[in-house]
């Protein structure tokens, strides 16, 4: 895909808690960086028709197609799947799989948008499993990504490897990683070294020439930088960014209380606060990049819910990422090494057992 | 137990990176809070005696049981079972498996520890899995105790009651919760509320009448201080425990970089110090207070392997309250009460079904 042509995006302008607003002013700045981006907003056009008038570049890259239904924060995917057919959400990630939009963004509610993503898009030939991907701050500089962040509550070995094989393509795509290194999250005490299906998966991609395999890692991994591709299942990558941002967030108000309570801690706060703002603006880029779905027949990337303008022009940023390497067929093509390695793996395994 | 009755106690004199001398001063320290301390020392004479007789009241209150084996932090846990039999971290948990001392304390190596105690200790009855647990700061204030935090790779859901009912017999007898609540760390989504086991082990707590169920929670559940009581299988508790600590450090090195960045961050730095160091202080009480292995016959308490004689002796302190407290007894007790709720409940099952 050649990045100067046109690309269509569809956005959920009714996700998120700042929505419609957000939403076209993010669009503003993406159109800013990249000139060649055409919008499909999908919501209510009575709010979306003024906001967009306000800008003339914008509205003459952008369509607005009408919907009075919205996908609330409270709604489980069940739900979505049952209600939510023709809410904003559902139409825009719809608008990807007809084939008129390259990608689409929402910063509305997870569960839902992957739940419609999955039977919108379906996933790519060759992946079982989609997952939810982030990337993350680390001590070394530079970030990492970690997937699954619970798409899926259990992983076997296979869906594993196809996670480290999705994260290395995108390490590489969007976070210009060369030969990205790939850790499996694991425990620390060798006798305890995870489940059968983490070992089984480690087996599998010390051999596979297409991963460079770094081996186990543990939680204190993830923040110092170990790897670039943090692989889990994602029972355990959605309680490892949870925990994450918890202790971001605890620390923030232990800081707080801190420097509230005395005479020289408040003197300290006035000359540390811009140090303590850029901290926590560090800590925490999935505020302002978002999630990403990977796996699925369609670049689908998750604003923050309550992000600002730069930060959903930053996740419609990742979505061009993704689109102007050709996120989806580098995931097909890998996919097929993949199982012509296992299949020899397996073939390979039965001779030296009947040997 | 009377806390005022003789307390004898035994510890790994050469576990932890600055052993021995930690563990004499910290063995001081402590002394000075329960004079009725009495401590046996296992480990190499030579470099015990000298330190003991600096302080006359310390000396007088212990005998040295001399070895020259010492199980290293590298040694795997099967192998400190196979050669480390007479070392003196295993010597010292053979005391209080002998009736010599009514617990022990060591700072070495975490795996081979619980190996050790798990062999010569046994588990109470009542108990199937012992379980490592520790207690973490919260931003409600107070702390959160957690557990498991790695003794198993994975739990069934009589495993994560057992936790539920050691976990919360910690938080009142260490921490002083008046009936304690008690969640269970699970993933966000309504649709993908974790495994099998998760939701059986969630549906006994919510019957059971002897713990303060609170229900599921999340990862930013833990720091949030949402629940007295953190139950999760133990490779999830150790991914979260060191996904916790890595933050803590990478947030620290941020800071340390913004303060040393520009002129206004160094003049920041200098007045935003006390603040600083006290709140990572807050954020690591585990290095002052160590781990705690529930559900032995015995109490068997890890200080932190780097900690400081301060920290030693908070880890005898928490020996001490278990003491105190009968810790071992309470746990019976729950037990059995646990096993006539779970063959009733079954009962009740059974008949619902032949109605």
């Amino acid at each position: 895909m050649n990045i100067n042509q046109e690309l269509i995006l569809a956005l959920d302008a009714m996700g998120g808690t700042k929505a419609p607003q957000v939403v076209v002013e993010g669009a503003k700045l993406a159109l800013e960086r990249y000139p060649n981006l055409k919008f499909l907003f999908f919501g209510d056009e009575k709010q979306l028709n003024p906001l967009l008038k306000e800008d003339k570049k914008l509205s003459s890259a952008s369509i607005i197609r009408h919907t009075d239904i919205i996908v609330n924060d409270e709604m489980k995917p069940s739900a979505a799947l049952r209600v939510g057919r023709k809410s904003s959400m559902a139409l825009a990630i719809q608008a990807v799989a007809e084939g008129e939009a390259l990608g689409v963004i929402s910063g509305g509610n997870t569960g839902a948008y992957m739940a419609l993503s999955k039977i919108l898009l379906k996933t790519v030939k060759g992946i079982s499993r989609p997952a939810i991907a982030s990337y993350l701050p680390t001590e070394r500089g530079g970030e990492t990504v970690m997937l699954d962040l619970g798409a899926n509550v259990a992983s076997d070995e296979f869906n594993l490897i196809e996670f480290a094989i999705m994260g290395s393509i995108f390490a590489t795509d969007v976070l210009g990683c060369q030969n990205p290194s790939v850790g499996l999250l694991n425990v620390g005490e060798e006798d305890l070294k995870g489940s059968s299906v983490l070992r089984c998966a480690a087996d599998y991609l010390k051999k596979y020439p297409g991963i460079n395999f770094y081996g186990f890692i543990e939680g204190n991994d993830i923040s110092k930088g170990t790897v670039d591709v943090v692989v889990t299942d994602g029972f355990t990558g959605n309680v490892a960014l949870k925990t994450l941002e918890g202790t971001a967030r605890l620390i923030r108000s232990f800081l707080k209380d801190g420097f509230s309570g005395s005479l020289m801690g408040k003197i300290g706060y006035f000359f540390a606060l811009p140090t303590l703002k850029h901290v926590f603006q560090r800590m925490n880029p999935s505020r302002y990049n978002g999630a990403i779905f990977l796996g699925l027949n369609g670049i689908a990337v998750k604003s923050h819910g309550s992000t600002d303008a730069l930060g959903f022009s930053n996740a419609v940023s990742v979505a061009v990422d993704m689109l102007s390497h050709g996120f989806k067929s580098q995931i097909e093509t890998n996919m097929e090494d993949v199982k012509t390695f296992l299949a020899s793996s397996e073939s390979e395994a039965k001779t030296q057992e009947e040997n």
